[in-house]
């Protein structure tokens, strides 16, 4: 019984080490050294190369290494039969929530603006109301999304919520479904994008969903870059539709040089930086649904596949 | 029985508006337009000019209308036998509070560094701990100071904070007195200065300073330009023993063109915005005060003109 590394960005031996704290005996085969494809049981993956999950006769669980799975059904050769679980990790969680209220409050508080004032040694105080009178709108309500809506409203904003499903929480006004987009889009100041990828979401942040919103309001995509369609975004910023947009993720990573958001100067880019996979903590919640399929228990934040989360 | 309202950069008109909705009968006289001195019982001040204040000979009450009285009493003619009370409005706090979150979570968030890389189209992630292991101090725990604490550590950041006199708030490690301070500052990844301007803390961000907390710490001081020595900060930022600064308040403001400040890449400069008077909410506070001192009731917010808070 092995288990398959397939990560490709990732340093198998910092995550064997930290896996062995948990699981001492463990046979980490890493791609494409994998031995015996009969001896592979389990597979730890992130981005991996396409067709390769399923030439795997034995295999019984797949876990990816972060929040998102897109990135295991973009493989047509996926195999669908085989249980998934993604990363639930409260470090990671933490760790996004901290990136959304950074950059909510820097929207909120005219940071970019007045970064651009200091380059031209300009000082000019702007009018600013109180987090109280800022209408925060969270598109996705799964464990980063509420998790970030809830903290945005304990740091003060007005926040409303939106998810396929009907959710409740505290302080927030959930909206769900198509209805429920258009009420949370009229009124969201700064929008907040933290869905997963499928292929109902991909292509959401456009131009018709920039309409929607009130003119002047901002953006933060934290999701996947495949949620905006990068061409509607520098014509909304430069008409005024939106007027600022921090983005951590991007259809092709890293952003290409020369790619017009780099330089855009109502534009926050940061490196997919927002929520890294911490293998420290990551590795106990692995080894956990490891030996949950093992001892035959039900598995940890198993992914529904016709959902894609 | 009058109102002298002496703030030569704020709006009298829309002060009046805003008092005579607490106060209608209100009589307010319009510095230098001040009539018969003998009227004027009660001043509404903000950076005054020094010498008016001592020559009003019924005067009763100063009223600041901003947290600090620094200004006030460097007025070497201030007449100190007349009670003075400070603005604490929570409307401010709660601005104030939004300020420090947000540059300490910049700060801890490498946000100068991943500004920087986006100017020159670098895509490179760098190594986040979570806030939980960000050690924040903060300097002066009154309204402002304590408010600030408490809400950087409902943020998950490992707070501890400072002040002259012992303080109890929960979650946060408590310093006082000059040993106490030694300790916040060895432990002090972020300094965070929102002190009261006095003989005692004038000056006290200096390189003796800088060198007692941890090589590489930032600081942001949202206190009062006199806290810092100015001359000190760009050798400890070029040197690396503070690897940034964000700063909202100087020595002389606005700051003047040229200022190496404006420039520094691993400085911040905010115009003084960090949680600006608000008028609707602060002249409710201040017709409390008019109306107590009538009737002859304890005043809120009065300040000791011996500790200049």
């Amino acid at each position: 019984m092995a288990v398959l590394f397939l990560a490709p960005t990732e340093s198998p031996s910092r995550w064997a080490a930290e896996l062995r704290k948990h699981l001492p005996e463990l046979d980490l085969r890493v791609w494409p050294d994998i031995g015996d494809p009969h001896d592979i049981e389990e597979a730890l993956a992130w981005h991996p190369p396409a067709g390769v999950l399923g030439t795997l006769p034995n295999l019984g669980l797949v876990a990816a290494l972060g929040a998102g799975v897109d990135h295991l059904f973009a493989d047509p050769a996926f195999p669908l039969e085989v249980p998934v679980v993604r990363l639930v990790d409260p470090y990671m969680t933490a760790a996004m929530s901290e990136y959304v209220q950074l950059q909510v409050l820097r929207l909120h508080r005219h940071d970019i603006d007045y970064l651009a004032q200091q380059r031209e040694e300009v000082w000019r105080e702007r009018p600013q109301p109180n987090a109280a009178e800022r209408r925060v709108g969270v598109l996705g309500l799964g464990n980063l999304g509420s998790d970030a809506a809830v903290r945005l409203r304990v740091t003060g904003f007005d926040v409303a919520g939106w998810s396929r499903r009907p959710r409740k929480l505290p302080g927030i006004q959930c909206h769900h479904g198509a209805d429920g987009l258009a009420a949370l889009l009229a009124r969201s100041e700064i929008l907040v994008c933290l869905l997963p990828l499928t292929p109902e979401t991909a292509g959401i942040l456009d131009r018709r969903l920039f309409a929607a919103l009130p003119r002047g309001a901002s953006l933060v995509n934290c999701g996947r870059g495949g949620h905006l369609v990068e061409a509607d975004l520098v014509p909304a910023l430069d008409g005024g539709q939106l007027s600022a947009a921090v983005l951590d993720v991007f259809q092709d990573e890293p952003l290409p040089p020369g790619h017009p958001f780099w330089r855009h100067p109502r534009i926050v880019v940061t490196p997919h930086a927002a929520a890294a996979t911490h293998a420290p903590t990551a590795a106990a919640i692995l080894a956990e649904n490891l030996k949950r399929r093992r001892a035959g228990r039900p598995l940890l934040n198993r992914v529904d596949p016709t959902l894609y989360y």
